[in-house]
């Protein structure tokens, strides 16, 4: 079972000349081949190319801590070598002539692009053709379809994605992976078109927390050591929030469960509730994401609005609706209320909530809501999805832990604490 | 001399049907034909497609307030219709599939971009071909180098630029026309490569400041109504900074002979004196512009190494061995010494303070010291050079005046009030 080895582990067989590169991506695209008709997760795989790297590999000098290790790369970051549509027709065959900044590291450190994962149109609601690995009639969640679906399919252990509203956090959720959303700010997003700058924030999807500090230490250049365990169980925050009453029953046990076993396991948990005006940060997450979409998008919607999704044109006009003072009232807004939770919530390690309001729905109704993860992503917060029940429909349901901003290695020390204390129900 | 008309008169003049497009951007390719030799301002220019979309534009209902209007855009913003190099051979055919946000806006409202004015290497530091109009052994300034020069020698009227350090403000300083660089996220980024995504901010620049104002409302949307006037003269803030000593004795007496002007036209001005600590804003800019830079071109410096200046290399190489946590504190002591600044100098309209240590130096020694823009630039301000005298040289000398985050309206209405009541040296 090759192609369900995590890339740490990965990436230590073959430093170690227990595994050749060839033979784990032989081994993805192996996987790519006999599930890829029912899950859809690639926009483009060209696995020759793939395969050739691989061997190039394998001659040659481990290059650094992902050496020969396959990846997904959202396509809506540029690559060199691949075609990047944004999942958009306008783009079908758009060859950038970079690498976007994340690519360019990864690649640095060794790392083998295998293809470009599904992005929804310019990661906005409108689905590409990716569905839920553990049921193909459910959504995988949006925008990052592909890379949660190909990392939980195991076709690839870890991909990027990125996150303006949830595109992270609910995808990993409904996919069951641990998605891995980080401070805004926090990596560089050259060669990835914003689509609103105050919120874009880099993620990524693995299914070992190991593998997310590995790739997070590749980005920020800093030597790939070992997950530091915390010293003494962590503060965490149960934290119910305004859009509580939004989550289904299963939701709302599982997030409470989640909350005991943390406390069984010897963690400090309180309960943490924010003042009312807190719920007003889900609009101002809106204002402000359809500002800046309407601003950032105005090429595309003066000039090829024919090939634009009803979605995508509905929320650049209500952008241009949206009065410059009011959007400045938005972003002051989540500035003092993040200056609030700072006061708050500066005690605790992290904070507990809900990744999203259930299980992925139909696959017919969208790529589901991503209400659980406005308020945190306006407020520049790292966030960790991390799969803990099951819903309804026997598919995943995760918990979402968030942090300070900035605090995104003792984000990760925590959900390496979860997963090493906590057991999932 | 229907080249030398302000955007604002010339498109007045289209609309009356007193003036053919077609006319003035042959003017202007006229006037680019006798001197481009000479000056250097573009990278790219296609004076047949300029002439064809001028008779289109002649033909046609006006589309916007800068209806056949000529513009120069800077080569480090995406065109869908022109290569974009970012001054840097590795990208000397790169040909984008999209318009750069304010490109967009600016042909929506019925620009023409005549052509893509000469950047700086991905607007840094290694100088392409531009020369100071005012004399071809000096420097236009950089990074907006030829966006400044071709507005100064009257080629177009109104061009894009950008600014990280000092690239608007300075060359707008050396060649003699207004420059007006935005508050930090006032304007889209989208389609120009980000440098330090903390500092880069669009920029402007025109030989009228109604021309300026009619372009940031075109970017935002906005009516293009006529700048209103102050109804009372500004309270402004002569403030030497801690870089006062590195300004010529020409600089410092046309700074403070500017706010003896202003005075003597009404205006209350008080001295500002910042706190000793804020001459470290300037090595925190340093701090945050090569850190970020280094993330931003890690496809560059890890695949195109030999095609890259040495200057760019040591920037690169510098912010690698920039620690995450000394990126972080001087994201901090910016952020702390802007809520001191205001209240420092929160009641004043806008402050004045040098554009440049002096007037543009021999092209030989480079574009010039960034250090006058660097504070402000951190500190997410928008800034206005303003013509006011001339250097030793007889080069052209400015003050720039800076503003409130957020209170660009008010700083052009300041950059108004000076161009009607206070007469240059």
């Amino acid at each position: 079972m090759t192609h369900t080895l995590t890339a740490c582990v990965a990436a230590a067989r073959i430093r170690a000349g227990e595994l050749t590169s060839e033979s784990l991506v032989g081994a993805c695209l192996a996987r790519i081949a006999a599930r890829e008709a029912e899950v859809g997760a690639w926009q483009y795989l060209d696995a020759d190319k793939a395969r050739e790297q691989a061997r190039a590999a394998d001659r040659r000098a481990a290059r650094g801590p992902l050496h020969g290790v396959p990846i997904g790369v959202k396509d809506i970051m540029d690559t060199d070598d691949m075609p990047t549509t944004l999942g958009s027709p306008i783009y079908a065959k758009r060859q950038p002539q970079w690498d976007a900044a994340c690519v360019a590291a990864a690649r640095a450190a060794g790392a083998i692009v295998l293809g470009k994962t599904v992005s929804t149109e310019f990661a906005y609601f409108q689905p590409g053709k990716t569905r839920n690995p553990h049921h193909p009639l459910h959504t995988p969640g949006g925008s990052s379809s592909g890379s949660a679906a190909a990392v939980a399919d195991c076709m690839v252990p870890l991909a990027f994605g990125s996150q303006t509203a949830a595109s992270v956090i609910r995808p990993a959720a409904f996919c069951g992976v641990l998605g891995y959303k980080a401070s805004h700010g926090e990596f560089s997003l050259s060669g990835i078109r914003p689509f609103a700058e105050s919120l874009d924030s880099l993620g990524m999807l693995a299914r070992s927390i190991e593998d997310l500090a590995l790739l997070r230490a590749v980005l920020l250049g800093k030597p790939a050591t070992a997950l530091a365990a915390l010293r003494v169980p962590p503060k965490l925050g149960l934290c119910r929030t305004g859009q509580w009453a939004l989550a289904d029953a299963r939701t709302q046990a599982a997030v409470e469960a989640f909350a005991t076993r943390c406390r069984q396991a010897g963690a400090v948990v309180s309960e943490i509730d924010l003042p009312e005006h807190f719920t007003a940060l889900v609009d101002a997450h809106k204002t402000i994401m359809a500002f800046e979409a309407a601003h950032n998008y105005i090429y595309e919607t003066t000039r090829w609005a024919a090939q634009l999704s009803e979605a995508f044109l509905a929320l650049t006009e209500t952008g241009r609706l949206v009065d410059q003072a009011a959007y400045r009232d938005a972003q002051r807004q989540i500035a003092l209320s993040g200056q609030q939770l700072r006061s708050i919530a500066g005690h605790l390690d992290a904070l507990i909530t809900p990744a999203a309001v259930g299980e992925a729905p139909l696959a017919a109704s969208g790529t589901g809501d991503p209400v659980m993860c406005r308020m945190w992503t306006a407020l520049h917060l790292p966030a960790l999805s991390v799969p803990f029940a099951k819903g309804d429909h026997g598919l995943p349901l995760a918990v979402q832990l968030v942090a300070a901003v900035g605090a995104d290695d003792l984000l990760l020390q925590v959900g390496h604490w979860v997963n090493t204390y906590v057991p999932t129900t």
